[in-house]
């Protein structure tokens, strides 16, 4: 692995662990065992190297939401597209716990959270209306716009949730989440994706 | 009003407006334009002033939702619950904004907001019941536990949410907060509720 690829992946786990407001470019240095020179020759400071980290996990939902979200025509597909996408958040959950400390020391990320966030609304639309198309869901316009904003909203904002609930991150709070967003379309299903979803209620108990 | 109240007043106000993390008691002393001795007479430190706003918000909320929850039976009533609760989130913002900060600064709040989040979760839960018991909704108890810990969801995250979608909180954040979780009640509702969330829709657009 390349030094700029070891010290993005140091950051990322540091920013994660501790929380971006903790971690300094010394810290990532220390961490890796190379010297601050080193660190600075591949980021000059740590907006750079947070800005890179943004832009990868921009490209990696982007990547997943363009591949899947038009062929999401079941229920078994969009738990699984919902898995992969939590998935992603847990591995870059910095971005979306410290998403108020980000914008405020570095307002300049607006614009990297706006596109992200405006590129999840359209895949929360696009998931809706894909599953229409195939019968899983029955749904007005109105009724899928106002679905599409809770799923947006249960997505980017289930980590805060849980830390406010339980005080802290719960072990399985990703498995929690994507049937959380799942359940969100239980009203709006028809007879075969109720049974999965009603199969899938007795694993999950989201309380 | 005495010097006590207006300490906690103005630090609230301060707290809301600049961030709890950039507001020291000297600021507040500053505002108020009195002496850092005359403060401290009233709070020792800054921990002391938030927690007694963190009970004071306990205070409020409970005394709505125990007075109202109950009470709920028509979308019209959950309509004008939901609009008072949301107001007293706003006059409380801070908290539910910098959440993580206070718990990581003050790990002695864990309870306190622990508290809050049980009484939320019974006062949506209470919601559900009664509003299924009127006949305003038809829900078996597996959806009213989901749907319950979606009003939750809603209700406390939909700040943060406006702020990542948004990059700001915009103004009328609050009412379409409110018509966001009075629509997940929609996929439940009885005909004269629907017709009542069909009118609500069209003054509100949750884009």
């Amino acid at each position: 692995m390349k030094t700029r690829d070891r010290i993005l992946l140091a950051g990322l786990l540091l920013y994660n662990d501790r929380g971006v407001a903790n971690v300094s470019n010394g810290h990532i240095a220390d961490e890796m065992e190379i010297s601050p020179g080193n660190l600075h020759y591949h980021f000059k400071n740590k907006r750079q190297l947070i800005e890179e980290l943004v832009k990868n996990f921009e490209t990696e939902i982007s990547l997943l939401l363009n591949a899947e979200s038009n062929q999401v025509t079941s229920i078994e597909d969009l738990w699984f597209i919902l898995h992969i996408a939590f998935e992603l958040q847990e591995k870059y959950c910095f971005i979306f716990r410290d998403t108020d400390f980000l914008l405020e020391k570095f307002p300049e990320f607006e614009k990297a959270v706006k596109k992200i966030a405006a590129e999840l609304c359209r895949a929360a639309e696009r998931l809706c209306i894909s599953l229409r198309a195939s019968g899983a869901i029955v749904v007005n316009d109105t009724d899928a716009q106002s679905l599409a904003t809770q799923v947006l909203l249960t997505y980017t904002q289930w980590l805060n949730f849980r830390r406010f609930y339980n005080g802290d991150i719960d072990k399985g709070y990703i498995a929690l989440g994507a049937f959380q967003v799942l359940a969100l379309f239980k009203a709006f299903a028809s007879q075969d994706t109720k049974m999965f979803l009603d199969m899938l209620s007795d694993t999950y108990h989201c309380e």
